[in-house]
């Protein structure tokens, strides 16, 4: 390398942007970083603007020199890159909202990254990041790429299935938060305790054991029901059943709610929605997120604002900063990141992606081979994975049959015609950024189908009208 | 062998014996009969001798001499054996009932082999097959055990796994009846045809080649939308999406409807439910059964009536004979059947039962390697299996958090609240069949649970009140 | 397929043709062929006249109108052929000669499908079938291609690995025999006994069971001991270790012999190499064809002499009449093939080609599930699969380092100095047939390196003054 | 824990006590041990005694105030214990002069790892092992079991796979000293690089990265042909082929030369033996040994000699302690050991052990997942893995037929009566410590086997006039 690290972040108008800045400061003596580079489109340029501002001013009050540039030229940035963030949304935050209401204009699920939704976040996400690795293996064959842009999972699979880029390492926050909240519960440390991850993003279980190397799983447990704050600020918080746990005895993840509590969280999304002083999670975000973007304009801010942590996202930039902290200066420091199974989890096959505790250091992450699951868990693991195979390669081939073979099995989505109608309406909403499908989505207008929810319709209108 | 082939089939009593008697008659030749013992339980008594009586008469019609021996003792009846089959229902129709109509009464697919009803059934099930391997292995020890009691997969998968009895072979109609229906539509005979089948019990699909090795499954779907009727007369007709069994190139099975358009089927059942004309099909085939049964009363009746083919289970019987005889006779036929894995579909354990294309002959069931599954249909099925074995392992240690994790990654059962109370209701209303969980329903009980569908409490105390 | 069916021999000129043709007389009513065409290269010509002039002799003498017709142009004989068999030996017997006497000469197993010599053969043979399906492609798309050109299962797997094409059966006649010959040690005939084989070609080890469905494979084992003569001709009858026999239940195939009972196998080769009056087998074989074609120059004979049955393959090619018997005429025989895997061995990978029993008809050979083997048959089994992955891949490639690894750990191979010589050597006497390795090759001779044996090195100067 | 570690070490008469004690106070500060309990048996009483007082010294001129027990109380010693090491030998170092000249008299590998003698010490070792292992179920329930007893894979193996104790951690100086000699070859140090090791023990292969994440594994191996010093002193250096690793990019174990270069090493073992003035590897030690315990027996020594770098398993005890203190202090440093699966080693199932890069910490080894191996290595590690399956289960069990099996399939004997007959003279030869076959060895002694080799079987007899 030469001399001082040079990190891109594409989607760098992202309001957690800040929280990336503050990180690297922390870890600026382990990973002397030279320059950094913000990434974002066209349609972000204006949030690019005031974000990239605020992060120039973050370094300026540091101790440390650091550049930050802005562009829209991606292949300018990447050049000669020692890492690669990817944060960006295909859509913005009105994709979301659509991926949101459309669902549950019809009584499902509608949810970024499970369900429906996540299912159509993958078809617009997957082609752009095929997209980047393309120019990352002309521009920067070396660098690592730190992919936090959801659903997670899937786009990291997609990397390495697809893209055939092995340098890869994809986060997400949900593990972070349950380790920070869950030690408290039983008066300890995370230091004092042993986290062992296995499953697939958004759907995986722990365990843990103390020092002694003891389980200490159901005692979590046991007090989990007592008190608990470890959730993502995005996750309705319906209390998973105790009998269920303690014969598992494993921790789910926050988004396994969905899964084992469907009915509540389907209510949950249910009132928000037609809530109109409400809305659903992204409308609030919108909201949350104009706040940012007022606060990041003043010139006198120069730290992260507090009410990023509102976020469903906090901690995912700082995890994003310990992982190439610890691929820089090789730390072997235990992250629970999405990476290739390599048989860390025998239930799946060795080449899928999954996420799970990994040592991360200069050979990336290690996965830890944690063993079979138990029949409950392994089953469950089994189609969800499956099922992202299915959204992946319908995500690359626009096979419109495979789409509805990933919605059928999806546990989120009740199969039937109200999924068809659901998936074709997203289909027509997100229609700008679903090339690989223009010509089911040609067949579905000639029909004459439409968004039946008001607020998803009108915002796919004005993006048409927009480009 | 002694001369001749002694058959026992317990759960003799059921309307489906006449069709059996059938079955063996027309291939006498081949299965030379000794004597066949019917054998049920004190409350099916009467059904017995009816139906016992009408049996008789059929063998006394052919040309053979065949003698027909009724009891209600089970050791009796199984010394010596050559051939157990086993078609009995814990708990008659008034059991099926329950789990229709419990689930339904909150909005859930109530079935008897799929969802909640489904796996009341097996836990119902399981310990009295496993008392019965027990009395075969003091008296039976070289007979073979043809099961088609339901849920056929788990049942037969405990015999082997908790029972550890090998000689065992699980029977269903749905391929038949898949086999018998669908070449006529491609102008074909089944002799021009091979199919492959891969599985699990209500829960497979096949591929299908000509004689040329040519696959002609998608030509069999494309037909399948013009004209069809190859279901079980209780599935109600509900047609697959066509972009989607032309994606996976496979057929499913009948059942798959519960899955593929779980929204439709489900309505279907909950208008028959909640129509007091009508019923759920418990109910219609009580009518069914009690109309069977007056037929056979009748001493002039020395063949199967035509009405008995409107039983769902159709064809089951003829299934079992075609068994039975293939085995003695060494025949080689082809017959779908659940069976130990041993590598034919490797995406599940070798040890696993699944239900696959297999020769049938003195060696029992050889099953066809298939290869694996595609994604879509491979995950599905092992979250599938991976129920089984939860529902099987709770059925055996009548542990409550595993029939919660079974509820739980069911795809019929939404989970929640409600599913919890319609596993407690289910628990409380099968009371007397269920000793393995009798700590519990004890609970339930104390705190007051009872079960709100009003037909389906009423029979529970009935059930009571004889006991 | 047009009226009759058109069968393509590759290597026509074989000595076995003759045994082929009967084998198709004898199954003419249920197989009616149309034409035969033998096909055979420049250096086969004088062969491929006398046999080709034999074999029409026979068909005449039948009461069937067939026309043989030879040609040395396979593209002209593969046009819309139905089946399409391959029997060919490149290098002639001459190249077995080399394939035994080098490696004998360094005291090493020299043997045409096991050890060194089977290693080279397959160098040589899959270049050859993989442009004859390369033709296949393009000339007869729908045809099956029934290979028996050694070493079988290689040549099998390579063909749907590296060919892509999965109409293809493998054929040997050990399984044949065997089965012809263990029945009458337990008094039994063929049809009163169910034969189960799993493995890869010429390892593979079978059980057996009774028409109750006992096991009566530890009964035969035990008779083994007192008479017995079911081997080829070509392996030396040493008994295996009863007590080793007793504790697998299993019956190894002849040609384990060369691994469970190397040290004589060995010993017995070496003495046969050493004897001038005797000569390694290749030598022997020589002498049994010139005599058999001396007998096929008769215009007066026109039926299979007895003598053919001397030859180590003999039964192959009624083998491969039944296996094409099957196919057409969908018969669901029991065969013991080469095929696809698809879990049969679920110690092995899905998509490597195994031996194993198999039903073949109308789609091919339907192999049956196995279940996995115990640790001492599984691990060996792994070892010699993964060799012949490497052994193929090192055919396809002429990577040299490969080459060495699939010398290493074939456990015939005693691995060091001398076996990198033979390996050279080897490579050097047989450069006429492996371009792949002609880079090798060349830094071979340049350092010097020349055959020891003097009769393998003779004949190698031969073939190159020849070409 | 109590105050303070308790450590107990069985077989503490070893010439290895004092490298342990080395390591211990050397690591006190993050291992505070209160007592170390060397425990022996009647006929290592000597030893015991003597190293015994030198390990008292060795503490007692170190700042810290560690008292060392001597005992031939087994259970008096495991008593609490926190840490127990195994690294006794059954039978002494006669026993190994046995193993290894016993094979060699017939010119066959004698290694007391590897081979006949491996697998005869394996017989030898596991029923003690598991004594003990029910010994601690008892008395020490909680503490972790660091075995170096070998052959140290088997042991572990047998240790989790028949004594159910799943605390266990097995250690082998192999992977150490490659990574103490590999580094400097391409002018790094270990902290440079990033190892990964996977197979078994003895019996594995690593890969190495430097920290910019690019495998340098081909460079460090063009660099093992100029100079290498990297393996254990009782392994004869012959290089590997380098076509061979080079085609690999992996580097073998040095006991992969045993199976690499198989010719070579034999002639060297072969060449030893047949030296009266050098004798093999055992007798060499013995020399050593006694040379080892005369220096102990020096009052005023207090540190460790440089001659006990001499014996083969120098590093063992230093990894022993490094991993000790990792469990202890939850260290999380990389060590590589044998240890539980759980799909590190995807091609081997999730139960086996394993010998792979580990992160050792409170929860014992996290073993991290490596990923499928080549065929090449993948299925030499499958075959001798089920061999090691073998072994095991004929250690428990005292079956013939299986041990015969492992002798079979083991790549380091070559089959045939030669086998046997070694077989044999080993079991006769090992009498008194193999109990379980003593039925198998009166029938060799009755039909008159003797031990051919006449140190080997003068040895025995004192053995038996001493019991």
């Amino acid at each position: 390398m030469t001399k001082g690290v040079k990190i891109v972040t594409i989607g760098g108008g992202s309001s957690y942007t800040p929280e990336l800045m503050e990180g690297f400061i922390k870890r600026y003596e382990e990973l002397p970083i030279r320059e950094i580079w913000l990434v974002d489109i066209e349609d972000g340029k204006e949030k690019l603007e005031i974000v990239g501002e605020m992060a120039q001013r973050m370094w300026d009050a540091s101790p440390y020199d650091v550049k930050i540039h802005l562009t829209l030229d991606r292949r300018e940035a990447l050049k000669d890159a020692n890492f690669v963030t990817t944060q960006f949304r295909v859509g913005l935050l009105d994709a979301r909202v659509k991926d949101e209401r459309i669902p549950l204009s019809y009584g499902m699920v509608g949810q970024e990254t499970n369900g429906a939704g996540g299912i159509l976040k993958a078809f617009r996400t997957i082609p752009i990041i095929l997209s980047i690795v393309k120019d990352m293996k002309e521009l920067c064959p070396n660098a690592w790429l730190v992919n936090f842009a959801n659903p997670s999972g899937m786009v990291t699979d997609a990397i390495i299935r697809y893209g055939k880029w092995e340098k890869v390492i994809g986060l997400c926050n949900v593990p972070v938060m349950a380790m920070m909240q869950e030690p408290k519960l039983i008066g300890k440390t995370l230091d004092e305790l042993v986290y062992s991850f296995a499953g697939i993003n958004h759907f995986h279980w722990h365990r843990v054991q103390d020092l002694e190397g003891k389980d200490v799983t159901s005692q979590i447990i046991d007090r989990l029901y007592e008190k608990y704050n470890g959730l993502p600020a995005n996750i309705f918080d319906v209390p998973f059943f105790k009998e269920q746990l303690k014969q598992m005895n494993l921790i789910p993840c926050g988004y396994h709610r969905y899964y084992y509590r469907y009915e509540e969280m389907l209510d949950h999304l249910l009132q928000e929605y037609n809530d109109p002083n409400v809305g659903t999670r992204a409308q609030q975000v919108k909201q949350t997120e104009a706040e940012l973007f007022e606060l990041y304009k003043d010139p006198n801010l120069y730290h992260k604002p507090e009410q990023l942590a509102k976020r469903g996202g906090a901690y995912y930039s700082d995890a994003a900063c310990e992982t190439i902290a610890s691929i820089y200066a090789n730390k072997n420091t235990h992250i629970v990141v999405s990476t290739k199974n390599n048989g860390a989890v025998p239930d799946l096959a060795p080449d899928d992606v999954v996420e799970v505790s990994a040592y991360i250091g200069a050979a990336g992450a290690r996965p830890i081979a944690f063993g079979s699951l138990p029949p409950s868990e392994r089953g469950w693991l089994q189609v969800m994975k499956n099922m992202e195979l299915c959204v992946e390669e319908a995500a690359v081939t626009g096979d419109y049959g495979l789409a509805l073979q990933a919605f059928t099995i999806n546990p989120l989505i009740p199969s039937g015609e109200t999924a068809i109608r659901v998936l074709d309406e997203l289909l027509i909403a997100h229609k700008k950024y679903l090339p690989q499908f223009a010509e089911k989505i040609a067949e579905l207008e000639a029909a004459g189908i439409t968004v039946k929810d008001e607020i998803a319709r009108n915002l796919s209108k004005e993006e048409v009208v927009n480009v």
